[in-house]
């Protein structure tokens, strides 16, 4: 579910921003979140870096969100993060540890947002017709950045501030390539909960869903009985069509009628997990629908006190698909979107980019298989990944791509990244879990979930969280001073 | 002059090079070059490797020679040369030091050629039309190198073959490049006669003319002295509109009418010097027309025994332009093409692509000024460089582009990447001469010309050049058996 920012991010923008940033829940009330004062802008963009022919010298406007309160100006750092698939907005005001690292570092702040998202669009509402998409590229984002770093710097007078990007989920694969891409102009990167390996092809394909699984294992191996048993209950039902069973047991909107429906309902089901797994915080986020704070204990608290194993997987899933009570039945096809990403890719409009990206670049052929997880079976092939992606984008995902342009795991001659990891978090084994020298250190977060560290710090933080942070903003001054020590 | 194997390349391939081969002359006779039996392949590449949209998913043919005479197979290197702008066979076959370093370290050897130019043009005669020319871009052509590797590593069973890369001139920045941008893919890189610094904007615009100025005032100070006043006599026939003078003083094929005129000779005579001082190797080069042994020292003793400057002058530009001794009279426009490298864009179809990268991405605002060189004042701004390119390619220049991807001389987390230059060559200055660290080596070659140790060894080689092939050869075996002893 690296696309949960789009899910999150749709709901939350729409409802939920503005208001509670105004009054704050307790539990936000709680944190000690440093509240800036963001102002936005627009930065002027080539549309394609490494094309000059007269369309490829077109531009766009790529927003961005720029703080100078905790500046020393001229002297303190520059902290970017390196947005991603969202609106930017979403991380800026989600990543309260930047922004306390910012005060803390008197740095200039800025939130970059990706292309294709949020209101970075390239060619306006058509910028995902298939002749316009195709700039959707990773290389063409990280020029976006290190162009706009560069400029800024000078147009603000922070030649002499060295850069630290920051990024988390497949923002933190952005910022450890910028580390890796333009050493030249980032001087160290924070690439929280990065799965830079899986992305790209490396690792096996059945990690993810296990350790969706594990997350529920650990709290109770009951929990994950419970979930498997009750996929392989509805397994049964669907293999003999009984399709109302499946509509009542479930509160379908509409009475399934095909395979493919059940596959849609699988699928609808399985992320409501991966999603609670990967959220795993210990306090509620307002940001989504009221999830609840240590979702997956309240998850297998439901799981385990449900009536029936159907009506217990129906309710366990209610915590995300109905957290406010409202829903009286579930609408598979407007609750959840089969895509390229088979972790989700969320809803809206910006859904669309993250599809695009899981078939060009990004390589997400992750499986479930009810053995070594608790999942359905659910194959997502190579040649799956190719068919749908043909058919939905007119494209050929490039296999090995990531792997060619950002190293893979020939990372040997990189250095200055935090690859940092959440226990909790089903992405973490396809990141960097092992320090690998020095200077690219592993910083893994017992209790944590999907970057968990890049929060605000709250009353209700893990320990290992509170240590993690604080070896970051260790190890990121000493990057900032040996990085002034070599201008001077 | 960059651009060098435009000029030589066209002359070169037409009349030269098989028959040079097959019936050497006897300076090429006592070399000890190693005669390498190349196949010429075609790779298919994509057009456009960061643009998935249907026009980018179409590909192109991507020329490359390959031998595997020396290689001992699945254990030696992989020696590549990262082809420049030029006919992959120019390159192939004037590197004898590459195969004769194949040889000794029983490596797998491969030219690539370089898009738009030679056989590799993406879109065949119609490559050069405003519409399909802006994919010729440095990017490009590295990431065109990286999939080739990949997968030809795969396909020929050297996956564990370390890769070195080499390149002279040009081709020596795209080594250095491949090393910055693939240290998964490049183990390292012998970088010789590579401007990375000049070529990205750093350094003075004077350099490169006084430094040409330099290789014939070190022969003799009277040389220069005559030069620079034969310049000022043309300047004043010039001034006095004296045409017929000029015409018959130059023994030019038309009466120059006009300002435009003179500035053509102007640069057509300034040219003549560039190559001598960059091609001023101890030996004959037959890929010349003619070129003779130590051309800067024939062409001061011509220069300094002629009846008047005058003709002095024309006939130490005659070195060059009259090699055959057929010429009866200099066709200003058909022997030299003014374009946006000032030291030339030599002739024949691949000097457009060189234009094109010179108004693009590579940035030569090289000058003469008759103060600092021998030279005409012939100033080249930016914005002259600006207006040229809009109006010959309607594309505007890039300033910093090369900076900003290639780190420019914030080069201290790159390594193993060998930069060699010889002290005569005016490009020397424009790249990297002092060591930077263990791994970054400047190799500084006395009495060399522009990438002379790329070149086959010769008994009239100078004692420096075949010091720093030895040089070369250890460190690049070294490298080779890090790079393997890292695979186990």
């Amino acid at each position: 579910m690296l696309r949960l920012w789009i899910f999150l991010g749709f709901i939350f923008t729409v409802l939920c921003v503005y208001p509670v940033w105004a009054k704050p829940a307790t539990s936000e009330r709680q944190r000690s979140w440093i509240k800036p004062q963001f102002k936005e802008k627009f930065f002027t963009q080539l549309l394609d870096h490494f094309n000059y022919n007269s369309w490829g010298n077109g531009t766009y406007s790529e927003r961005y969100l720029i703080t100078d309160e905790y500046w020393r100006k001229g002297y303190g750092p520059v902290f970017f993060y390196t947005g991603n698939e969202g609106d930017v907005w979403d991380f800026a005001l989600n990543s309260g540890f930047i922004v306390e690292l910012a005060a803390k570092q008197e740095a200039l702040l800025i939130f970059a947002e990706h292309r294709y998202y949020g209101k970075s669009l390239p060619f306006g509402e058509e910028s995902f017709n298939i002749e316009n998409v195709g700039l959707l590229t990773v290389e063409q984002a990280l020029a976006d950045y290190a162009v706009m770093i560069t400029q800024l710097k000078e147009e603000l007078g922070a030649q002499k501030s060295p850069v630290i990007v920051f990024g988390g989920s497949y923002g933190g694969m952005l910022s450890a390539y910028m580390r890796i891409r333009y050493p030249n102009i980032v001087a160290g990167a924070l690439a929280a909960s990065a799965p830079i390996l899986s992305t790209a092809g490396l690792g096996d394909s059945g990690q993810f869903f296990r350790d969706v699984t594990a997350d529920f294992e650990n709290y109770k191996t009951a929990c994950k009985d419970a979930v498997k048993a009750a996929f392989q209950e509805l397994q049964l039902l669907a293999q003999r069509k009984d399709y109302t069973r499946i509509q009542s047991a479930f509160l379908l909107c509409k009475t399934p009628s095909s395979d493919k429906d059940v596959h849609q309902l699988n699928g609808f089901l399985r992320n409501a997990f991966t999603l609670m797994a990967m959220l795993d915080y210990p306090y509620q986020t307002s940001f989504m629908s009221k999830m609840p704070a240590f979702p997956v204990k309240v998850a297998c608290e439901v799981m385990l006190n449900g009536s029936d194993v159907l009506s217990a997987l129906r309710d366990t899933v209610g915590i995300v698909y109905n957290a406010t009570g409202t829903q009286t039945c579930f609408d598979l096809y407007s609750l959840y979107v089969e895509c390229a990403d088979p972790t989700g890719c969320g809803l809206g409009f910006n859904s669309y980019a993250w599809d695009y990206q899981a078939c060009t670049e990004i390589e997400m052929c992750f499986e479930s298989n009810n053995v070594t997880d608790m999942f359905p079976p659910m194959p997502f092939t190579p040649s799956m990944r190719e068919e749908y992606c043909a058919k939905r984008w007119a494209v050929l995902p490039r296999p090995g791509w990531l792997k060619t342009q950002y190293w893979g795991d020939a990372l040997s001659t990189a250095s200055n990244i935090i690859f940092s990891n959440g226990d909790l978090d089903p992405w973490a084994n396809g990141g960097v879990r092992k320090s690998l020298s020095e200077s690219l250190i592993a910083i893994n977060i017992a209790d944590g979930a999907h970057h968990l560290d890049l929060r605000g710090s709250t009353e209700n933080d893990p320990a290992a969280v509170t240590k993690a942070r604080q070896q970051e903003n260790l190890v990121i001054a000493q990057w900032v001073k040996a990085a002034r020590e070599k201008m001077l």
